[in-house]
């Protein structure tokens, strides 16, 4: 079972925000979940201002130290954001963090969204897919799952499914029911999209976190607005057999 | 303004899939319509046998040359499926034809779907963008579109709207929802879809045409079953500025 928490960071919280990880990670993992997906910079908050840079931590610090204590205390992956310092530079980050509290890998996210997260953040250069539970996971952040190039580079690198920790706002709407969608759907891969609720003003988030198989059905999608803890049975979620794959993931390399 | 035809056509009936095209190219064009797209292999009837083999035509043949003078007599651009004979061989092809009914352009479907295309129809090599109506339209064939690749490299080509006629059958019901809309969202331009309906045993063709916006958001789509004759101004398919295209049609050259 894999499991999705869509809720509300607090910006400049870091104790309280780790406190919600912790508790969706316990909720989850006592439901038999695997692998629990969050939003993007959940440790910080979605707020590029200074106080961003001020919570960001290297892959060593405190804010990680305590996930994998999450993890292994729970005996549940995670995949979260939160904003990695490196010398002097910051990063739009996601970790995966395994059940023995091992980090199993990170993705510094390619494209950065808007003035803000360009001014803050050093863009990523490498898509990532790492191993947890198992599975393979191609890691992608928000804006980067818009492009469909992005999830046919992570499934062509191996990736058996796309998580996907993301901050989307208004007007966006569509992103996650069209285009995750289509993102499963023409890789044959299942996404999870786990996003903010609520404002961050000026910014109000489309909650709409889901759970997508892959032939583009949902298997599980939050409110608009609100705290949830989703969850998909795994089987449900990937095909039983080459031939249930919808035919567009017979990848014809167009040479164009 | 736009039209979509959506109708079933008669295998081995070539005359009368002529007159289908004749009387809704008049309905179209007393409508205000100036382009109006229609399904693949219209003329032929979807039907993968030696009955396709027999319709097929040099683009100088009879039935190019009716559609020529079906739009020059209703002055409306044309946008339809044939089957093309060039010298011993088969291509499942669009033709584009202007409102003088001068040949604006013809496309050679490059993904050919599942066996019986594949043994009957050469593939085409180059994708085609055609002016039409003042518009640069890029051509794709239903099975085409189902590849992100290949809208993308239509609309780098310079398109700025896709035309699709389709043959699309049960069960890939996902096609004209979650893949059409992610098409317009993801490229910013609409696209038009023009699909079969009815039964040609075994196949049953899923309706569901549609005039998709640049917004991915529908401005016409047809039932399941039946025929129909879809209109949309041209206005509200068009972002009105700069501004108002998704985040996402931002491309960024992945270099992946």
């Amino acid at each position: 079972m894999f499991a999705l928490y869509q809720g509300q960071a607090r910006p400049g919280n870091t104790r309280q925000n780790l406190g919600l990880v912790r508790r969706a990670a316990a909720e989850a993992a006592s439901a038999g979940a695997v692998i629990l997906v969050l939003p993007e910079l959940f440790i910080s908050g979605y707020r590029l201002d200074g106080g961003l840079d001020s919570a960001a931590e290297p892959l060593d610090g405190p804010s990680v130290t305590e996930l994998r204590s999450i993890a292994a205390e729970h005996a549940i992956a995670l995949i979260i954001g939160l904003p990695e310092r490196e010398d002097d530079r910051l990063y739009n980050t996601a970790v995966a963090i395994d059940a023995q509290g091992r980090l199993a890998g990170s993705y510094r996210k390619i494209h950065l969204f808007g003035p803000d997260e360009t001014r803050l953040f050093t863009p990523g250069t490498e898509p990532r897919v790492v191993e947890l539970a198992g599975y393979r996971v191609g890691l992608a952040i928000c804006y980067d799952i818009e492009f469909p190039e992005m999830a046919r580079a992570l499934v062509r690198a191996g990736a058996g499914m796309i998580c996907v920790p993301t901050a989307n706002m208004q007007p966006y709407v569509s992103v996650p029911t069209t285009l995750i969608r289509a993102r499963a759907l023409e890789n044959g891969v299942p996404v999870i999209y786990a996003n903010h609720c609520g404002t961050i003003a000026p910014l109000t988030f489309t909650g709409d976190s889901c759970i997508v198989a892959y032939d583009g059905t949902d298997r599980a999608r939050a409110g608009v607005d609100g705290e949830e803890l989703l969850f998909s049975n795994t089987g449900s979620l990937f095909p039983a057999q080459e031939a249930d794959l919808l035919r567009s993931t017979q990848l014809v390399d167009l040479r164009l």
